[in-house]
């Protein structure tokens, strides 16, 4: 029953039938079934997913089972990026046919967080928070046996048509592949972003990221835009040296083999004694926070972007806070999707932003319990999903 | 014997006898010596010190008997303006009779600190951990009996002259009255700037100042003039609620008077729920910290400024982290002391920054013991010392 996307009005108002990869119970393999998709309501868009691929919040979320958020069955799914198939009543911004990538954060444009520069997460819907559509808190997914399954960051695109809120959809240019805008839609974003947007890294800094995965390797090629001078990747996994230099690494630590000194003493010593200038944990330990701000120079920033669900308090030295030294968080990088995004779709096809080397599988819809296999061991960057293959 | 400043030059290259406010001992009075200062030697000049002013760090140094450095005798002060009375070797930025801020921050302008835009400290001399001049480590100071007197934060400004070296010294305009320009070399300096430099305060935004000292009043001003939109001051000294509208305070919040709240609770009731956008610690209190965070809203930045001599650990939750939270440290509120310290005295000539009601009190070098009781018995804001009446 699936649509062909050359046809795209001839599903409008319509529920359609397709595939999707649906959570029935968290850590269990997700399960490919039929199911049923409502048209978008009024500020909807209804988009064909082309191509989603697996962030490591996705395998977080779906082994969790605490959250007041883990109802099932839900659809899975942030990174990704699809087709405007068709539009609801009042949406302008987009149109069939349009490419797009689907965001986890909203911008209505009229919230005080929108009009403000640094911040990035608007205050109009609050997804995190929602399993359903954000406006109306209502579901547009139904299985076969009517059903309803839950949405997830109001995205959900690990099914072949999704339903969007127009404020988390972000028009993009046609000439970036497929595969290399979908990285955008998170990952990437995220990575890039917080050199760019949070950091604020200056030409010339020292640079340390702590994990090597895909939001680790963004950073370090954001790092290489901004022109550092010194990018130093941490990851206990000595394959990552080879696979951090495509990326503009230019040291390598492997913490398993610093004998006896301790992490920030390597990257003091790789710094003239002083640490690096902005330090990036992109794991999600506490302990390892700690050990990336006592790699900071003074007046270095440490940002934090793993996700670490579990909450450890952090303990600072708050005599080494006051020698200038941040602890910066944000969302997404701090990138305002709408406005930032198009940004980096252009920085890419001005050729300035590397997207090789991120997608390390490939796989279809079917597969898709494949890509969760391949991230827990270790195996992947990203993995892909095509989800109409 | 001391010189007259219309006629600068006679004393040039020849020592100078003069009277200095001398700590002989932790905690116990100053005490008004007769002392020799030596003339600058290359790269230094040597600053007849119009007025000092009582900073609370002069005081924490003068309680503290276990740093490194705290040797005795030695000069304290740091927050003062004066007039150049000669200058060494090498020096060209200023020249005999310039009015000059003695700064806590060098400025060498060739260290890669220098260089960047977001870092203030250079990195050519460490003041914090000298107690004599930056460039050779011995101190221009002798009292009469031919003993060595230290120097701190290489300013020490409770003496009527003092050697300084150029990179700590900045040119100010005649135009602004002593009195007011002196309080830009230090308390104002750090708490405007760390609303302008630091936190980057938005148009619209909502701000907390926890402390109402000389400088959380400094960051009321300074939040005033980036167009907050909400200033909610926090103190428990209900004096402070008609000292702090006076900045443009908006709000006052006792928190003695809280009730079974939290005075993070009644921020965020304060500020439609979220909390503020950016929160300012001007005690350096751990525990103030943390709440100041607990009141920040998502996406918003908690702003140290209180010097924590005790170094408390600093216990963060990392989710209120992630969702965008910030922490920041800073010294002299992220002001790079030659580039922005005149931008400061040139809103106060236009009229937009406004530094009446700081000088709550003013002593003559003599009374210089009493700057220190009316600061500890949280009788005044900033205590004046005029070093020749
Ligand atoms: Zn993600
Ligand atoms: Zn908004
Ligand atoms: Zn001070
Ligand atoms: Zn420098």
């Amino acid at each position: 029953m699936e649509k062909k996307s050359g046809s795209p009005s001839k599903t409008a108002g319509k529920p359609i039938l397709c595939k999707a990869a649906v959570c029935r119970a968290a850590g269990e393999p997700l399960v490919i079934e039929e199911i049923q998709v409502d048209p978008p309501k009024a500020w909807e868009v209804r988009i064909k997913i082309l191509c989603s691929s697996l962030c490591h919040s996705d395998v977080t979320i779906w082994q969790s089972n605490t959250s007041p958020l883990a109802v099932f069955p839900r659809i899975l799914g942030h990174e990704s990026v699809g087709e405007v198939e068709s539009v609801g009543e009042h949406v302008e911004e987009v149109k069939e046919g349009d490419r797009v990538l689907p965001v986890c954060i909203p911008t209505c444009g009229e919230c005080r967080e929108c009009k403000f520069k640094k911040k990035n997460v608007c205050s109009m819907f609050d997804v995190k928070r929602q399993n359903a559509m954000p406006r109306d808190g209502s579901s547009r997914f139904k299985d076969l046996k009517g059903e309803v399954v839950h949405h997830f960051l109001c995205l959900s695109s690990f099914s072949q048509y999704t339903v969007v809120d127009v404020s988390q959809v972000v028009k993009i240019s046609t000439e970036i592949p497929i595969d290399k805008a979908c990285l955008l839609s998170c990952g990437v974003a995220t990575g890039v972003g917080s050199v760019w947007k949070v950091a604020e890294v200056e030409e010339g800094s020292t640079v340390a990221v702590f994990g090597l995965g895909a939001v680790g390797l963004a950073v370090v090629e954001g790092a290489r835009l901004q022109g550092a001078s010194k990018i130093i990747g941490i990851d206990p996994n000595p394959a990552k040296f080879e696979i951090g230099k495509k990326f503009g690494m230019t040291k390598f630590v492997d913490p398993t083999a610093c004998g006896e000194k301790s992490v920030s003493q390597v990257i003091k010593e790789l710094t003239n004694g002083s640490g690096a200038d902005y330090c990036f944990e992109c794991v999600g330990l506490a302990s390892l926070v700690e050990e990336a701000f006592a790699s900071s120079a003074e007046g270095g920033r440490t940002i934090l972007i793993g996700f670490d669900i579990s909450g450890t308090p952090l303990k600072l030295n708050s005599l080494d806070l006051l020698q200038g030294r941040s602890v910066m968080g944000s969302f997404l990088g701090g990138v305002k999707p709408k406005l930032d995004i198009p940004v980096l779709v252009k920085k890419y096809l001005d050729k300035e932003l590397n997207l090789d080397g991120f997608v390390t599988h490939e796989v279809s819809l079917e597969e898709i319990n494949k890509a969760f296999d391949y991230l827990l061991q270790g195996k992947s960057i990203r993995c892909l999903i095509w989800m109409n293959k």
